[in-house]
């Protein structure tokens, strides 16, 4: 029998990235390109939308090259919310993602190809479940710590999807109603504080009231220009004020981890996304303030909270096992 | 065939509430007692657990003699962390219940009948998805609202029981980390604002502001002595103050269902318990709460925000449907 080969795609705000898996979940090869739209609301270019398919068009032809063996299906995991039928309905970090139909739009462009579309961090929550930090459970949480927080939940052995597919969209649920505004128009959503920009937001606010000399320092002398990364740089030299930042990143992740926990009672819950390592830096304090955060802690087994394994390519191989499962209501894993 | 009964327990702080349930779901018989264990405590008396099982068992033993067929099995819906072999793990709101065996020591006491015990307001849950408020869909959340807060979760057609059996426990989640203290320990917890105790504390600070003259006049005249049903009633004639604490609730309310609804996208929210027709008093401002506080509110389905329909009985009959159903894990309905 001739192998067959899953193409998964992870679109992302600002690169497209797709990876080619084989029956086994073997990823045979990986292409990258820029996410269109950005440039094209510059210059007024109006074909966003048309941009975006031939992007992942683009991508799936890339690697069927390299590949050269029949494609199966496709996966696309989108950043929003994308709806039962692969209609991305909102998509406030991809410039004209909203409304866009991908499922559609990309099948046609490639022929007729069997197209599934699914939220981004959803994918990378079947990756990690399938192959990763949450293989072999039935109940797990997921949460990938970006510019924002995206999540995924699997509950009873089962992919949470909800009723219209926009399940596991935690990062805006508040945590602090007369916290800092967010984007989205509410107050102390939880990316406020254990996101990227979370970070990035309490670290200048500690470099304001001066308790990050070397974090500073790092950033060129300058509090407005302190990013996350100086504070994870710093961190990692062992300085003292941004241990401190990073715990409270940490205390704000813990926050809403155990309100998650309280909800759905995990086994494990991940976090990924571009700031495991950061997080992993101060796990102690993550997993210290769980526990307290924890209602009836001391008569629960113990949640696991560990790092992702899958690293950058989680959500396109997820993307690629949701394509293939043949059925977005549940994943058999192995 | 000799028809068969099942017998549903709800097993309350105060009172212990039987129903015997036949093949079709209808009521046949009530029993209802005091929970034993608080005038234990007040006595020094040390069989707590002990009557615990007696009381329970004395209402299968009425409700038997009431109906006169074959019981088939007893479900038991107990207030606290019940994991998934029918022990209480953690029970802060019922005397000496931390640590029963219920499911054991009830079959054991009736002579080896088939029993089951979950959490109370899973059981609630259940019976409003089976019969009621939540018929016909496979995402819904309920809350049960009464001293605290109590909630069931279910998702793709499936109870969340999570890894342990502790699904559903939401009344802890933090929604306001500076807020005020709560019993668990924590700052902040949900059924702090949206509960009876709640609805208590934002009514004696409504008071002791001066903006609750009716209501304080309904309690005698003392701002500390005003309760939950002051404010209700004072709201039911009317009351523009009353109202507005009631809109305060409704708010809190809304904040942590519009939460929930972010991570797990139910097509319908059902809130009972003590307090749902207090809350219904003021559903127009929960409704318009909670959709300013879904993101993405405009690109997803209205999610249904809706009174339960069986009253006080419905964890009894809850109970009796996953006693019934014979896999704690899937409730078949049709």
């Amino acid at each position: 029998m001739a192998r067959q080969v899953t193409i998964g795609i992870d679109m992302g705000g600002t690169k497209v990235l797709g990876v080619g898996v084989d029956d086994e979940g073997v990823v045979l090869a990986e292409v990258r390109v820029p996410t269109p739209g950005r440039s094209a609301v510059a210059s007024g270019d109006t074909d966003g939308p048309e941009a975006v398919i031939e992007a992942l068009a683009s991508v799936v032809e890339q690697l069927h090259e390299v590949i050269d063996v029949e494609v199966a299906s496709v996966g696309v995991g989108a950043p929003g919310l994308v709806d039962n039928t692969g209609v991305l309905r909102y998509a406030p970090n991809l410039p004209r993602g909203t409304g866009l139909d991908i499922a559609q739009g990309l099948s046609a462009r490639l022929g007729g190809l069997r197209t599934v579309v699914d939220n981004d961090a959803t994918c990378a929550t079947v990756a990690e479940w399938a192959f990763g930090a949450a293989a072999g459970v039935s109940d797990a949480v997921m949460v990938t710590l970006g510019t924002g927080i995206g999540g995924g939940i699997i509950a009873g052995g089962q992919v949470v999807r909800g009723a219209s597919g926009f399940g596991g969209e935690i990062g805006h649920m508040v945590v602090d109603p007369t916290g800092p505004l967010c984007p989205c128009g509410k107050r102390g959503c939880w990316e406020r504080f254990a996101s990227g920009s979370g970070l990035a937001r309490l670290a200048r606010e500690a470099a304001q009231s001066g308790r990050l000399e070397e974090v500073v320092h790092l950033a060129g002398g300058d509090a407005e220009l302190v990013r996350g990364e100086h504070v994870t740089r710093a961190a990692q030299g062992g300085d003292a004020g941004a241990l401190a930042v990073l715990g409270e990143l940490g205390w704000w992740l813990a926050l809403g981890l155990s309100n998650l926990a309280l909800a759905l009672d995990p086994a494990v819950m991940v976090y990924g996304g571009g700031l495991v390592d950061t997080v992993s830096l101060v796990l102690d304090r993550v997993r210290s303030a769980f526990d307290e955060l924890l209602e009836g802690h001391a008569f629960r087994p113990e949640v696991r909270i560990v790092p992702a394994v899958l690293g950058e390519r989680s959500g396109a191989i997820g993307a690629a096992l949701v394509a293939r499962a043949g059925d977005r209501y549940r994943v058999d894993v192995a």
